[in-house]
């Protein structure tokens, strides 16, 4: 076990919550740094985190960035951080537990992009719906579900804040471990789109470009294929705003000279909306997550690359999924060295460890749910009542209230009728997919599979395809026969 | 038409909200009273009130009420107060409507007591259920019925406040005019259960006793017979404390010395909240209403008057209700002379007028409808969801977000089923009531009124009662055959 | 183990069914022997039964009373029938499972009726609903739910046909043990509304009286509470003829005459429909069971024996139980012996046995399960949708086709809204009592009594009945803390 | 009005039902000359048809048909046959209302085959689902809706039958027009399933191949995409008999050759089950429809047109469409030319016509609806809790009971929950539609369009498809602007 102790004295106010949080993917490239740079930045909380990770020299890489995170002269507070060697120490006495895994290694998620491609079917992300999001739910839904038993046994009454993709099937399995859980899941997806209708408030009513979360919306659905049945903005109604811009002439002209050039430059998540925009036109409500994660819902825009371009929207290739995650631990590397040398030498290199907030709500979510101030956001947890158009029971996202130690959903309004049919459909593939990963019934998954929207290929190419993907998650399927 | 416009000049800041009030109801003796004086001691709100009563008098006389609260020295703002002679003229261009009627001469509601009484039902409060509430809502769906649809024809943005008894069905025959409306029925019945679990953390957690909006309470059910299925303070789970509270040896031993004494001393509203708690001891859910009200719901603690006594509680009789209605006149006449032989003398006499809050919400509802400060409280509203339990499209009352034009439930906790089932069986009793008074259909009626929990006598004498209900009603039931 | 073996040689024919009959309760005074009766009357069925009771006097008695019924001139087929001294041995290899047993000692039904009567509260029958049929519920749940899972142990193909009440809760215990029984609950009180209706065939359409089997009801509820939504003969609707029938000057007269005349007479069984009338009257619903039974289901026709009598109905005494029970034995008794004197006599005596068909429909839904004459008669099984405005999986009352080894249910009307209500009521009581019997939580046993439709004393006075209640079931609820 | 009396003398005996059908579509080919000979060959129905058409000439001529029909020396009862000039002199007094019309030209049936063909979507029937489907419902279903409100106005006791796809909608929009319709949709696909079945019989159980009603299964769905979810033979499961055919080496073999040597020889039919039996495979139930109509409603069969061909099955082109429409006036024409030379020549010629049942059961239901043979069977009826898993008021196909006046629905097995999925969302596509077409609303046409399972193309190639559709049914859409 490594341990950090920051160096700055933290003077204990009686309005510091002093917590613990076990974190599971505890090595997480991404997640875990943005978490441990939001705490730093917080005055209101100190306490202990433990990192676990199936890799435990990432956790330990991570113990390592976090103390010069906390150690960082614009820090607010500090955290000892340590990495564990096993889930139940990291749970014991845990407030919070903060979920951010990698279902498998990062071949496993390329094979799931390119695997598909072979038979016709391409996915921009790969990592929720389709047969990549599939693939990978089969992965890590038994995982979770022994995670959920785990956290059941070592904390029953800790938050558990899940990062992790397939968002809906890694809450679900948590869930279906207990339904006494105290789990939800959080996407930033939805804050692009409120950050868009910002822009059409500044463009159309002549405003400063408002903050994002004064954009209020009502959105209902399962993660990444989230929809805004209603927005305002200081009590002015956005939705005719929407009607007039997109009616604008030439607004859903092709737009592949623009994804040709993304493609190039590789900005590989970068998109304009245009996909969202096309569902408020046809059916009524806007998407209200990236046009990158809308298109794998349906079978309308991922027909080929091509298609998808003349939205502006283009494909996340395997290769770059497998060179950033080395690229990755490498600008850290150099960051923390280039921070280090910078202490040594008393002065701040320009290349040194910079403290910036995420835009991630975890952090304001743990501290409403510490008591703090109260925060209305959207989350995926099941179906109370919260929208219901859609079954009950089924993990869905709409918006809560996060209180001191609760978390109540707010109703959503209805969909328009064929979207739900449209999100229904995704919440049987959803639930045929947990029960399956969960029983590794190799048939049902199957089944769960062919009844996904992107899957339009003869049953025979299907079936074949799913197997090809079997054989490559071999490793990962504990208890399959394959 | 009489008007008043108040002296103190009001300087309208930006952060003033300017506003038109329609008051249905406006003679109210109560209702409209405490609204002047809370609109008198808030600096947020100016604008307009129109006062439309079928009593106009009562309207002009409040009029002369208004003049004196916004004239008091202690206002912090003023309103123009006029009564207008038809409902219309009160709605046009409104943005709220405050209602509360009185539903049929005060007769009427001595008779909604004294007639059941000579059959053997007995009730404690009789404007909300049982035969006293049927009655009283034969006569006065279907002016809310055409007040709704007024509404939706004059003002169909303006939120609609109501307050008149039966709350739920009131409530309903607006949304039966049009689902469209932006209605919702308050009450702070729930308010006192705080209070009381407020005086709980005072006793058992030496504490100062908390202000009664800090115990947070998840409630369901419909107005006057709603639970606490969960409740919290700073986080603190009240539900162990209850449960110790009613162990204590002989806390629900017989209160009748109690209760008799009150009858003598005539402090007809006082309860003790014994009834509130046997629900708590037999189902596991708090009684969230006073139990005058609890008691109408089940026929358990009204089989006679001695029963009722012996939980501490007592029946207000109908020779009180006649006679506070015109005391209630008689004082307020008295209040405001003095209060102007006060002014014209330049001192203030110790009977004049006082401005106090009510400790009701409608204008901290109104406000955060304006985008002020954000409210969660109790409302009366259709069930979209929120209360997962009851059948959709009913009107039941939950938890609500109130936020600028918006009104969002919060999903309620289901009930233990039992109560669930008292629940439905109330909701069954009362849509009867509702198609049966907007058809005038008098069979359905009496089958409502059979159906209803107090009715435990042979169908021969109930009809005999119904009948008799009726004929009383008479010169309210238009469109009736009787 | 008692055997016996019929006489009369049997020629299997093609056609004959060889099938092995369980009986549980094969002691059972009545219902066995009617079985044996009708089945000695169909020459399409030939087998064994095997009788198991927890007296196993009582079952070798029968075996007795079988021998000369199979051996009877008049009988067209034979039966081996023994007793057997566990369930298990009855079980083995069983095609149906027939089960009528006595929910503990004959004194524990007389207690039933006498506790409550001491509280105020009367019941007509006691066997079903209310504090009598609540009592009676938890002694025979718990046996009912172990016949259950020894049931899917040893015969999980065999149908298990019911005659036990509370139906209700017998057949749910089954389903409660395993949702694969093959399980349904078989009640006569249907037929006795079809031949009543019969009646107003002859009386106003100038008809011979039809069949009682030619009057084709839909029918909805749950046991002993049903009612008919419709009813025709040769497709003339009936509805119509009711309403003139009962619209008759003088129909709901005051029948006490009628009833103090039938109590002097122990009549005890008989009714005049007048209930189930008041309901068609009041609620647009004809109450499908004896009014007897209808009564204990709300709270109006119960409130004092002279109440029920002027429906021209009366309580069925515990004394009577008590002494039938004998006289039922004794009468046996007598007619076995006088038909053993006979054969030997070589003569028929007056006294001896007579073989008639019981009217009863379980043989028939036997043969219709065999694949013989296809059935539609009225069933209790779990809701699957057949009464959708119920909710599903309780046990309700419709319709349902017999057919070759399955039973589907046809779909009923909704009943009219507050039936339902009433209904549903019920249904709350009997889930909650279900649970409460199988986990022996008292609190939730005497919830349910409180809200069922005849408790209507205060909730001291019930809690006392409740637990005296409890005091003499003693014997027959193991695992209970009394 | 062109009439016809038959010649032969009709003893009218007291079994025999006089009975009036109005015949909508009265110019069929097919369905109506198939009743016609239906009825001749059974001697319990007499009466009148009245022959209401667009076409009064087609109408006409089937009036000679009919007359030829009734003379034949085989017939066994006789109608009187007219041709009317309006539906409402066709509904005036009608027992029956028989509909089976052409929607449009046959030219705009072959429009909604190679329009979507253009776009890439293939449809092997296109007159139930897809586009065609969809094209085809929003010429006919504003017609339905009429016909219905004719109905319920001349004769709102006649039963209704349709035969007309696509069958859903058109019943669906007779309830739409009115709750109270005693309507219903007849297909015979499901027949072609149990002929199937009994095919199996013959092959595993070494027993004479029984006839299809013998078969007894449980369906569930909406019409051509129903599933059996159970089957027996005199109490043989079959479900293990299709797992050990289909689990044979080769079954699923491709079968492009045989494929395309049907084709060449123009059996546009035929189809071997292989993809009914897919459905079996990978989820569980079996297809209950022909493969042609299968695969229109899921995106996986019909990719291309060589996909069709390896499971065996072929696309219907336009061109055999319009050919055969000829066809069939010439052929029938040339038969009653020979029939009435025959009968000149007092001779039987062998080109004569020749009376045969049709397989159809509207005969059978028709004569269950008198009161004569009870008849079970499947029939597409509003959801009332029949399919417990499929929406309420959605029209379904499942099983129910035929009797005097009455059509009491069995309640389904539920399906696979995958299989649910797939067919509710053609449900929402379908309900969509209903409304769009009713409402002649464009948007919500092209997005119920868009969400039909066969559409797996560019949004804005679809728009362009729909926009065509719309523009070649120009003349069938009265009320929309095009």
């Amino acid at each position: 076990m490594s341990e950090t102790t920051t160096r700055r004295a933290v003077k204990a106010s009686s309005a510091q919550h002093d917590i613990r949080i076990a974190y599971i993917g505890g090595g997480s490239r991404v997640w875990a740094r943005a978490l441990f740079k939001d705490l730093a930045l917080c005055r209101k909380l100190t306490g202990r985190i433990a990192l676990y990770d199936i890799d435990l020299s990432a956790a330990r890489r991570n113990v390592g960035v976090a103390k010069e995170i906390f150690s960082h002269p614009q820090a607010q507070t500090s955290f000892k951080v340590s990495a564990v060697s096993s889930v139940d120490k990291a749970l014991k006495g845990a407030d919070f537990v903060v979920m951010s895994i990698l279902p498998g290694p990062m071949q496993m998620f390329a094979n799931d992009l390119d695997i598909p491609a072979k038979y016709g079917i391409f996915q921009a992300v790969g990592d929720t719906t389709g047969p990549g999001g599939i693939s990978r739910a089969l992965r890590c839904v038994p995982d979770y579900f022994a995670y959920g038993q785990q956290i059941m046994e070592h904390c029953p009454d800790a938050w558990v804040i899940n990062y992790t993709n397939p968002m809906t099937l890694c809450t679900a399995a948590l869930y279906a471990a207990s339904p006494e859980i105290k789990a939800f899941g959080c996407c930033h997806e939805v804050f692009g789109t409120q950050a868009r209708l910002a822009g059409l408030v500044e463009q159309y009513l002549g405003q400063r470009k408002p903050p994002r979360h004064e954009i209020e919306v009502d959105v209902s659905g399962v993660n990444h294929f989230t929809f805004v049945t209603e927005a305002h903005w200081q009590g002015v109604d956005l939705f005719p705003l929407i009607a007039r811009h997109i009616n604008k002439r030439g607004f859903f002209a092709d737009r592949t000279a623009d994804a040709v050039k993304q493609k190039e430059e590789g900005h590989w998540f970068r998109s304009q909306g245009l996909i969202a925009y096309d569902f408020f036109r046809r059916f009524g409500a806007l998407g209200a997550a990236g046009d990158r994660h809308l298109a794998e819902f349906v079978p309308w825009y991922l027909t080929s690359e091509e298609n998808l371009h003349r939205w502006g929207a283009i494909l996340t290739p395997s290769s770059y999924r497998l060179g950033s995650w080395k690229e990755k631990d490498a600008a850290v590397a150099a960051t923390i060295k280039a921070t280090k040398a910078a202490k040594k030498s008393k002065k701040r290199a320009a290349a040194g460890l910079k403290l910036k907030r995420s835009g991630e709500e975890g952090l304001q979510m743990m501290l409403a749910l510490l008591g703090d101030k109260p925060l209305d956001t959207n989350v995926n947890i099941p179906n109370r009542g919260q929208a219901p158009d859609l079954p009950l029971g089924a993990v869905v996202e709409t918006n809560a209230a996060f209180r001191l130690d609760r978390v109540t959903p707010l109703v959503a309004n209805p969909m328009p009728p064929l979207v739900t049919g449209l999100v229904n459909r995704v919440i049987d593939v959803q639930q045929a997919t947990l029960e399956a990963a969960i029983l590794r019934d190799r048939d049902q998954a199957f089944a769960a599979l062919l009844s996904d929207p992107l899957v339009n290929i003869p049953t025979d190419k299907a079936w074949a395809m799913f197997n090809e993907l079997l054989k490559a998650n071999k490793a990962a399927l504990k208890g399959w026969k394959i």
